[in-house]
């Protein structure tokens, strides 16, 4: 093997540790997320995916919107929407120039509920991630967003 | 409110920024990793990660210690073992001393199957982070790493 077959075999290896670490530190993270929305608000992680896409679009989305919203999040949409419509968190509203499609935003008491459970998210993130400091969470902010723009750019 | 809660609320917020990062990142790459096995093995994601449980251990695990193993995968674990089994690519043994008890580990088809699978799985993954070099990714194995160390500490 020439030696720039060697480099790229070592990257190669390299990236698959990468990946690895990447893959358990969000698995821990979101288990613990998880077990902490099931205890103490009794939800599940896709609903809350939910109700974050619908609070950051306030005017609403269509379900084909908020399917791609959603679109690298786990769990069937439609399912869940329905559930959450059902529970009074979710609204849908016709569209003007065409009554049979609809619109879903969050209904006040799903803004109210979905405030609250956010609150509690960041000060778990807080607690989980104690420790790390500052400058090396800038720092793996700032490693991810390259890693973000080369892996979109690999894609093209 | 005073300079330090300021402080550790802006750390919050930017502790928040990083693990929507992480997830993000984890998801994309997840997602692609799922379509190629599907696509060029007919495999899935929950497949995969007990042919590389299995595969790291050669002697064989308890279901206990499969499960133990697999703890931040999803997946129902005994389920997918007992398709494994059918399809020939993992074997039950009794235990010696408690033959009610067994060990599952890879077959010879099992380990070749997954080489196969692993084999791509590195390739696909240095693909998509193709353009990621190679410092980058030592730095950001590095930090990932202390985030692991400072998460494990918040745990105690």
């Amino acid at each position: 093997m020439n030696a720039p077959a060697r480099r790229a075999s070592g990257g190669a290896r390299q990236r698959l540790r990468l990946w690895l670490r990447l893959l358990r530190a969000s698995r821990v993270i979101e288990n613990d997320v998880r077990e902490l929305l099931k205890a103490e608000f009794a939800t599940t992680l896709p609903r809350f995916d939910v109700l974050a896409a619908l609070d950051r679009h306030p005017e609403g989305l269509l379900m084909s919107e908020l399917s791609r919203e959603l679109e690298v999040s786990n769990g069937n949409v439609t399912g869940i929407v329905e559930r959450l419509v059902a529970d009074g968190l979710v609204l849908r509203t016709p569209l003007e120039n065409d009554r049979r499609a609809t619109r879903v935003h969050l209904s006040k008491r799903g803004r109210q509920a979905f405030t609250r459970m956010a609150s509690a998210h960041q000060s778990w993130i807080n607690q989980i991630m104690h420790g790390f400091s500052n400058a090396e969470t800038l720092q793996l902010i700032g490693l991810l967003d390259k890693l973000k723009l080369k892996m979109a750019e690999a894609r093209r």
